[in-house]
């Protein structure tokens, strides 16, 4: 590994993080809260340490897929520790794990919350909040590509080791200008969901931060009872639909703004993902019905809980805890799928599920004709090895964190369904889990080791393993 | 598919099973129980039918693999059926759904039971019980090519489709040989047990049902409060080892008689088993430590817990229900894990863990250095693609069949965890869950869909997945 390149690219990350850190200032001037110096001072401290790497030698910078990936797996855990310091520092979150786990949590856009009075907060705080989630849910590392200067074919390394999914999108030939494009559709959804949240009549600061939280697909909430606290149909319908359009490769909102549209909506992908969704809400209303107040009453909160589970979003408007187990079982499953990839949402991704049911059916028709050659197609191409092994070794790394960490957190005094949620929660970056960490609930009483396990688990969820894997692979660090 | 050799080979495997049926005959007429009629009608039935495949006109018979799966699939299915007869017929247990699953826990040595008073039942419908687990436990078609003359290209496709593991032991060159070579090893280390309880002052009918449960890794005890019942270290012990033996992978067996001891112990599934073994018992040692009167005793306790799930027998000696969640989860791990390849128990088996856990190293590797190419080894072998994708969809398939199952399962008056873990217990074959169906509860109180799901699942794991899912695809059975 070149472990100056490493450096000096991570230096100018973390400069941009401080000059990011001066939003939260400006929030707190406006609200006239005192907390505004801490921000500041962090803001300073974090873009003079920065700016150190503007003033190294120039010298060619070296970018392979190892320096990619860690860069991709320190920069998050640094982003993370800075982004706790005002919190921690300000006294809002006593304990320094905690603060660590609420940003990392906003950081990869889980929102599983250790805050037993969200309310409580500074308006700085809340904005800071979910300010992650909003630069989380694109990428740390996509906004460095669309602000700074650089070289595009070390770009790959870094933007691929970043952004969900098998295949990385390259929207346009050059790697900083697909950047900015999935930063300007971000922008504009993430203003068009203001604005609906405005003419519902929510105040603008929580239509600001919700909206954020909910294009980063994070689910932090600014109020205790998450969105159940506006009680309003309208508002949970709007955040509905946009948990729904933030879960879809953004290359498709690309297509249409190029006029492809019907390219767009014959994505294979997309209809696997409308049909889970469909399915998932029919099944949950039906079965939740008895419950509601009638058919609409409960499709209104299926539709809204399914879109919040499968999106990885994880906001909240009805105690899930209390549905049958069937209806819970179904949101399990939903955790693990998650969005599509290219998304802001986190899970496996409906690519995967889909290339893992069809590899399953085709080895059934593999073990009764051996003889017969059907390749596995999927958006109409075929699959390569590639991608299938890569999927494959995906999975079967999921399958071990997944595994490790439900038994280190089994070690706290969390029965065996809160354990393995938390983890599901965690791993698959979506919020709350189930029990004493479900809709009600959150992760303040569990143990430190079960916060550090759970830091691990949503980082590696949302770089999809690799980046923070090969961080504690000895072997990466060689020189050279 | 060749129905006419489909049918004709089912025929002579019923014409077996109807011969088999007449020992429970003789245990009712040792102990004077009427059941004996019950039987003998049963038997001679299923005789009766299963010889019309004799009478049949000479013809050549077809066996590719399609037909290899489709008559494992039907096999197991057909038997356990006729298995259930006389648990119905007699009344002893009088519902058939209930008399089917328990004889389909049986024959795939899962050992969940549906009985609420297991102690109520005649001797014969007991012993029969158990016996299911020992002629499961090494295959009913492995049992038939044993015994029953036939051709041996053939035989391959047929034993292929029913031993577990990812590849098929052929201990020597001619299959059917394999075959009683394996029933004379199973038989001896059976014999050997039942001395070593019969020491312990077990009397002998217990002694011959409870090693033809640890033989088959089955789990069926004949007291309601299972192995806990002759409340006797010693006969702990021994119920310890026996089941880590029937785990090993019978060809080190057969090894060891031909006296290459050292070949035997080298092999790397039996070494990673041990040391799964090791680590576990020695974390639940740990953990129950508090609960338990000494070392010894926890030592005592969680190593025969432990012996009883990664073996996928599900004998019970302790409520584990009561330990912490930590060892609970270790416990819902080991069940996944399961026994080594080749074995009697069943689960995911050693073999593909470590093929899994080493894929994902591999990958992180990949992912750093993607120039560098290190193939995968395997007991020293190269692991090809063929093995390599095998184990993929077979994983594949496994998770869309337990995510499934999980969901139709929590449709009944469940909690997650409880839903979750009968679908685990039943796809490995355990016996056990968590909660109402563990180690004090049955799987009495289930609706019948659950119960129907779990007949299927547990079908699936005994037969790793293929046979079960072929004889549902439609294609299968074309003509030809």
């Amino acid at each position: 590994m070149n472990l100056r390149s490493v450096f000096l690219i991570l230096g100018k990350i973390v400069f941009l993080v401080g000059l990011v850190m001066l939003i939260p200032v400006a929030i707190a001037l406006i609200y006239g809260e005192g907390i505004w110096s801490t921000y500041l001072a962090v803001a300073l401290f974090t873009a003079a340490i920065g700016s150190l790497s503007f003033v190294a030698k120039k010298k060619k910078l070296t970018v392979r897929a190892r320096e990619g990936l860690a860069i991709a797996g320190l920069v998050w855990i640094i982003v993370s520790f800075i982004g706790a310091l005002p919190f921690w520092i300000s006294g809002e979150i006593p304990s320094l794990i905690d603060a660590v786990f609420e940003t990392v949590s906003g950081f990869t856009t889980t929102g599983s919350t250790i805050l037993l009075d969200i309310e409580a907060l500074s308006h700085a705080s809340l904005f800071w909040r979910s300010f992650t989630h909003w630069i989380g849910g694109m990428g740390v590392l996509v906004l460095a590509l669309a602000l700074l200067p650089g070289n595009d074919t070390q770009s790959m390394h870094i933007m691929r080791a970043e952004v969900p999914g098998p295949t990385v999108g390259k929207l346009v030939s050059r790697i900083r200008v697909t950047a900015r494009i999935l930063y300007i559709i971000y922008i504009a959804l993430t203003v068009l969901e203001i604005g609906f949240l405005l003419i519902g009549g929510m105040p603008l600061f929580d239509s600001i931060v919700t909206s954020f939280a909910t294009a980063g697909t994070g689910g932090f909430a600014i109020k205790n009872a998450s969105i159940a606290a506006y009680n309003s149909a309208y508002i949970d319908i709007v955040i509905t639909l946009f948990m729904l359009l933030f879960s879809v490769n953004f290359t498709l909102y690309y297509m249409i703004l190029l006029g492809q549209f019907k390219t767009a909506v014959k994505s294979e992908e997309l209809r696997w993902f409308g049909g889970i969704v469909f399915v998932a809400i029919a099944l949950i209303t039906i079965d939740i019905l008895p419950l509601y107040d009638g058919f609409f009453e409960a499709l209104r909160y299926s539709s809204f809980q399914v879109a919040s589970i499968v999106s990885t979003t994880g906001f909240i408007t009805a105690n899930y805890d209390l549905w049958p187990t069937f209806s819970q079982t179904v949101l399990v499953g939903l955790m693990f799928i998650g969005a599509c990839a290219g998304s802001t949402g986190g899970g496996v991704k409906v690519y995967r599920v889909v290339v893992i049911c069809k590899t399953a059916f085709a080895n059934v028709r593999r073990q009764l004709f051996p003889r017969t050659v059907a390749p596995l197609k999927h958006e109409g191409k075929l699959l390569d090895n590639e991608v299938k092994s890569g999927i494959t070794g995906y999975m079967f790394a999921y399958i071990i964190i997944g595994t490790v960490s439900t038994l280190l957190i089994a070690l706290d005094n969390l029965n065996f369904s809160e354990a393995f949620t938390a983890m599901a929660a965690c791993l698959n970056n979506i919020g709350p889990g189930l029990g004493s960490i479900g809709a009600v609930g959150n992760f303040s009483h569990l143990s430190n080791l079960s916060k550090i396990v759970l830091i691990f688990d949503m980082l590696a969820g949302r770089l999809e393993l690799f980046p923070i894997l090969a961080i504690f692979y000895p072997t990466a660090w060689k020189k050279g």
